[in-house]
């Protein structure tokens, strides 16, 4: 990872003790809690009125509320190789944004339209920043991060073609971002494991620390050169190797250890009614959507694609499609 | 323009008398006001509160506070036909969003970093959203649209080759999004003509109704096919041919008929402090980037061409460079 | 009831086809959806992405988002002969606040600190405003009005002595404004019934057009002199006779035919921990604090009081305390 | 000053390098910056952006855009004093709110309708709440003060009698709260003074530290017993004695050492259009109205006395009216 890694000094978000946020529905009101870290009652969720409640039992709501969110493309080593057919590789990260309205929180639907056929998983974490930010170098950038926190970006591989690169009915739709269960800070984000999981099996891993390329210090400060960052805004660090479509009735699950574990529930919906008035780019099945969709299996370890495959009770035969 | 056009009935959103509502700084505090339409004081803004002020004379602030705005790539023929190296004619449109963050108001500072080469104008409409708005047809789209506005959606074209499309950094940099003077309903849309100026001549101009290929209805009914339009979100309709590179101290006017003139100051900054520490992608001059920030001169009105050149005093001979 | 009663014009919010919108939570998302009037599935909540939904399993959220909340004191005819011994009849409406922190949905938990007595319901309905307002005229005032819904108008009545009549603390604590189930437009609410009942039982009632003193558009026409209304801005009209106190465990509604039948449960909570350190004024059972929650009994219909010692399981000989 | 002052440990709002933010119009946009503390530009605002402004010339916006507004009728003990007449001293704090939209910046105009006659000045400071709290000690509190600022509770006494004490139409009104120029941290609250001008004269006067009644760590504990406060909330802490009342064209400003020096305008507006039409209560002039307006000057310093009828040119001999 460049850019002063391994860190000569621990961040403030990375010190000190650990403080987990949830925001939860009680009754009909959304309410602020604080896990409770120690003792008898460990993992359970303080609302900040005294209150303690079962966060297992809690309908969990999205913690944040950002003005916008910005995906970094590819910024992990195992995701860059499994998609090597791009020209070279980059030496810059990009970035696409995803609406506001796709928001989800934790224990979600994640909505599949009937006519669309690829719902890729991708496990990621997130930034939150937690004041205005423009224009700062990756050093100071650490000072502007208030929380990290698990999520899913959740992809609609069937538009791959429209959209010109923009990902707007990809990864835009409603309910594709997952992302909680709660707020963290205080613990090394760099020393943490990300894994996803489809019905309970590990489809994707990776240790952050070693398979960063650009840690979030370096993202803020690129995307801070000309956006001004507002507090509350989210920033989605990419995917490791092995994002692959799902179907309704699958469980997905982002865990990164110290964050927490982010559940979500693939969810059949109608086909829009606009779609059979011929409006607007139709799902497609072509060799791009595919290649994306499907990915490619030579790179990826082995573990995974079968843990895959047993997840979703797929025959073995059929494996990596 | 495809479904349901020239329209049978008019949509309320075009149906008279007009009104045209402006927000505009007086003093410390921002303020709502209606434009008078007739009578002595035509032309003046009546704030809410019953006082009366010059609007020429008073700071705008952007007339809108919108969740999520979306851009149309293309939608105009004489611009589809000026890009015409497309593999083929899209037959449904494209996306792709610009963040809040991006929003100007009239007699805004439009700001070019001192590392970056090409700022092209895009003179263009916007509708606003009126209600919130999912999984509708065409017909009904015209009931969530509450405003229209003139806007321009600049581009700095430097970063056109990185993003992979998504243009985050090409059209997401703070303040390229002026819009206003004010939000107007009660006027035929497709009866209005669109001209982009350039200190004062004009350089791009398009009757709306003759080069529309998609409504607002049709975009609408297109993107909440998975996407929730919110009250307030903005959508940018694109822009007719000739759009084209301006520098610091070039004034940049779109105009439309009944709708009203938005202004904006092309104005110098300093390159982002990141930059020289190797930060992000830097801002490029590739044969990708010119061919958008320079455009196709072949097809564009000859008037046009000589317009810009005059606005910004460049020797004939240098036309189209 | 004054100004331009009975309405010579029905106005557009109350004018034909009814409409209710409700906010809900599916999994970890809130979504807007609109109620099935007619057919199979009528009472059913369709969301606007095509899914249909049984409201009754379905976690709600208030259905407002607004800048404030301003509440009438006292607008129907039997509350303000209940509390006859002010001064002398008012004239004209008055006026508190109550922070949107109060905010509470559909089915909520209202929260009664364990160092409080007197948490008195009072059922009203309310207004929401649909665009800016200032300065209008009661006419004018009934465009500016978008939506109608039942509300609980929640008060502990422990801190009547404080605040100097602001009421922050008695009507201001979180969850003690319940609103929902839902939005509704196109009935005429003077037409309705007010219903509050505790445990099933009716406590309050009134006719509003018969009852009401003061309309919303008088009301929005007062406040509006001075005050900008916004957007989901929302007003609560006043309660009828009959607020009395209730206890954690009983479940009080505000039923307004058309506009929906409210639910909330009162909760205990923990006394605040600033409480025992002596920060602030203490709940105190004052002779004032008792006439507020208590009431006065004579004027009240002696059904409502019978029902509210049933509901209560209170023998009757303490009926009127 | 109770619980704990003078302070044993200076909190972190308190501690370390001054930093001051502030909020201005450029153009079209609005933008953040920070005060330039040291060299050759020192009081200019360097724009997050890297543009340098000169802030005398450059219009400024609220640096606040909270959920809520709460207000401390009396902290200062020379207000205390002066307003003596209540039945006896009031041992805990009384708050009362002002909506959002009666927010206004550093500069602005503060309006007197035609048909009022009394617009008292109350210099202030405010704090802004920079996390989610509920149910803290006062302890506590200073970790949720983000920042501190000037402010001006502008009142518009005529309507006194009305609102049985929540002041929603005397405090409430649009611009009735100046708030700036800036927000400031680092500096330490209670070493400062607060003075308030009007036409360059000093009237008002008071050491935070000496006459503070209540600290802000005791009023954010005291209402968050019950109510959430949120970011960006604002605490508005009382004045010192001598609010009177000024007119169209005074200039009054509130200065606090360390943390800036705000002004605004007195302007005059019309009668609002429902008056005449007999709608609300009318401005009134009663002993009570006047009482407040006027003040009691016995226990006023004279040279606050002196100096007022100097700033509004009003001969000696109607000192006090």
């Amino acid at each position: 990872m460049n850019f002063d890694f391994p860190l000569k000094n621990l961040p403030a978000v990375m010190s000190g003790p650990r403080v987990e946020r949830r925001r939860v529905l009680v009754g009909g009101s959304a309410y602020w809690g604080t896990i409770i870290e120690n003792g008898e009652k460990a993992g359970w969720l303080r609302l900040d009125d005294g209150r303690v409640v079962d966060p297992s039992l809690t309908p969990h709501l999205p913690p944040v509320s950002p003005s916008k969110i910005i995906a970094v493309h590819i910024s992990y080593s195992s995701r860059s190789m499994e998609t090597r057919n791009k020209p070279k590789p980059t030496d810059t990260p990009t970035y696409f944004t995803k609406p506001t309205t796709a928001l989800n929180g934790h224990g979600g639907q994640i909505l599949k339209p009937a006519d669309c056929k690829y719902l890729n998983y991708e496990g990621e974490y997130a930034v939150v920043i937690g004041k205005t930010c423009r224009n700062v170098t990756p050093d100071e950038a650490w000072d502007y991060i208030e929380w990290f926190t698990p999520a899913l970006d959740m992809g609609l591989q069937d538009f791959r073609d429209t959209d010109q690169g923009s990902m707007l009915r990809v990864k835009g739709a409603d309910t594709l971002l997952p992302i909680g269960p709660g707020l963290v800070r205080g613990v090394n984000l760099f020393d943490q494991t990300l894994r996803t999981y489809v019905n309970g099996l590990v489809v994707q891993e990776a240790h952050i620390g070693d398979e960063t390329i650009w840690g979030p210090h370096y993202v803020i400060a690129d995307i801070a050169r000309h956006i001004t960052l507002l507090p509350g805004d989210v920033i989605l660090m990419g995917t490791p190797c092995h994002s692959r479509s799902i179907d309704p009735g699958d469980v997905v699950e982002c865990e990164i250890t110290a964050l927490g574990r982010l559940a979500g529930t693939v969810t059949a919906i109608d086909t829009p009614r606009a779609a059979p008035l011929g409006v607007g780019h139709p799902p497609t099945d072509s060799a791009e959507v595919r290649r994306v969709a499907l990915g490619f299996d030579e790179r990826v370890p082995e573990r995974f694609k079968q843990n895959l495959q047993s997840a979703r009770g797929i025959p073995n035969e059929k494996a990596g499609r």
